[in-house]
């Protein structure tokens, strides 16, 4: 029996998920209208197209992701920490949709930390909350991604976070940068190792992506390791960065499939941090489910 | 009296000059045509074009650059570390042009750090020999750019280096990146400073990075800050790193003139590091002299 519909609405894809009580995802539908990316006929159309064939009076719509924020379809204010799946189901942003129904949105999360600096998330508390649920009221998260977060969970709320733009460096170095030019297809994965590895020697990371360069023309690293090495020096930086923020004797649970999920995988092992994964979308349909339960709660 | 003809030949440029006995630039030649940008007729014209009407009997020509890189004219393989005037011009690659002529090219140098990593540098190596001559024999150099080079010299003689990619990384980042799609024009000085205290702060460049970003959205930083708090985060990490490298205690001299002198000397002057400034063009002027008199040395 069908409790709860989710929508994962970022900015360049709508997901939506028919959930049933115990959380298992009874039909999906996948689309490419991310708020950067709307059929004609807007918000209302994209959402009439992901859901209206599920719409059932009673049937509660909850919707996370770049769609409540300030360019989305309206804003959902940041809910600061800490904070979890209470003072995000506070804090929903209700919008009555054409179909006479409604829509829920869930705020994003701020977070300023002790040096004043802010921070901001959206779409991945939910996926946070939806890791709670089996014991894990704490610990140390990482969401990869262009955006990668690493959240910190006390007591059951998310307490702090900070992210790194691993990902969109990445993409633009890939596409754009000098340094990358030498790169050929296919890629021979043993790159990645390399890059972990050179993310450690000192100098600096504007310093060590130069190597990039020099170890192909050097001729010590063929071209096609030039992508797997920028991967692994980018990740190990980013795991380097947070060992200055965080504990990394604790494990670490890191919320990603796929090639990134083994490669945040095969970095933390590489450094000797313990650490699980968690599927995404088994984390957010959970999470979802967390705000709708504590939406029910009396306050 | 002309007393040599210098050339610094790059990707982008050729610049020309006409260097009397005492090193005064009689005469000054630019165009566009860098070995990326060549024009019809290729090196040959490009070269006539330049130093045709300066050509004489018995007076040498030096080039410095890209030109000798395997992708220019012809390569002038590198020296190299340690090596000084001598060593470069021991290896200078002799070129005989369409009329009839000769032009020789300074080699690049190279250099495999302590940890096995391979650097190179073409054209910058010039300007060093050119900073040797006033009792400079021995201290730290930066040279800023697209790929900032850091230089360690010992008696005479480069000893080593390190490259930065600072200037191509802040290219593509404020083209390209998502994170600096905030910035407005005018640019707002201010935020350089803040750049540089930001480049402080702990978690890593990656993480810091997404501070151009939160700080707009958050209504702390005007977007006309933008590029200039960028700038500032990414000389600040220049600096991080090359503290790892070097004893920041000694004096650097700063190869640069203009908006890029002046931002590494504050720069520096935030960190406390005692530094001074040198002028380029007579560097790199100063350098081909000391490569020419080198020449005419007995071995």
């Amino acid at each position: 029996v069908a409790a709860l519909i989710g929508l994962d609405w970022g900015t360049s894809s709508l997901r939506a998920a028919l959930i049933d009580r115990d959380g298992t995802i009874l039909e999906r539908f996948a689309s490419p209208h991310g708020i950067t990316n709307l059929p004609e006929g807007g918000y209302e159309a994209a959402f009439a197209e992901a859901v209206g064939a599920w719409r059932e009076p009673g049937l509660p719509v909850l919707a996370s992701g770049m769609v409540g924020a300030r360019t989305g379809w309206q804003e959902a204010p940041y809910v600061p920490c800490p904070g979890g799946a209470a003072e995000i189901a506070a804090s929903l942003l209700t919008i009555r949709t054409g179909d006479g129904g409604e829509l829920r949105i869930l705020p994003g999360m701020s977070f300023r930390n002790g040096a004043g600096v802010p921070d901001v998330m959206r779409g991945e508390e939910t996926q946070i909350l939806g890791c709670l649920g089996d014991g894990g009221q704490s610990g140390l998260f990482v969401l990869p991604g262009t955006h990668s977060k690493w959240v910190r969970v006390e007591a059951g709320r998310i307490a702090g976070f900070a992210t790194y733009v691993t990902g969109e460096l990445f993409g633009v170095l890939r596409e754009h940068a000098f340094i990358a030019r030498l790169a050929e297809e296919p890629e021979d994965p043993a790159g990645f190792a390399e890059g972990l590895a050179a993310a450690r020697r000192e100098g600096g990371l504007t310093r060590r992506l130069f190597e990039t360069r020099t170890r192909v023309l050097d001729g010590a690293m063929p071209g096609t390791a030039v992508r797997p090495f920028l991967s692994g020096m980018l990740i190990g930086a980013e795991l380097l960065g947070a060992a200055e923020l965080y504990d990394l004797s604790q494990p670490v649970r890191i919320v990603a499939d796929g090639v990134l999920g083994e490669a945040y995988s095969t970095a933390l092992a590489a450094r000797g941090i313990p650490a699980s994964r968690i599927e995404p979308e088994r984390a957010f349909v959970a999470g979802l489910a967390a705000v709708d339960a504590a939406l029910k709660e009396p306050a």
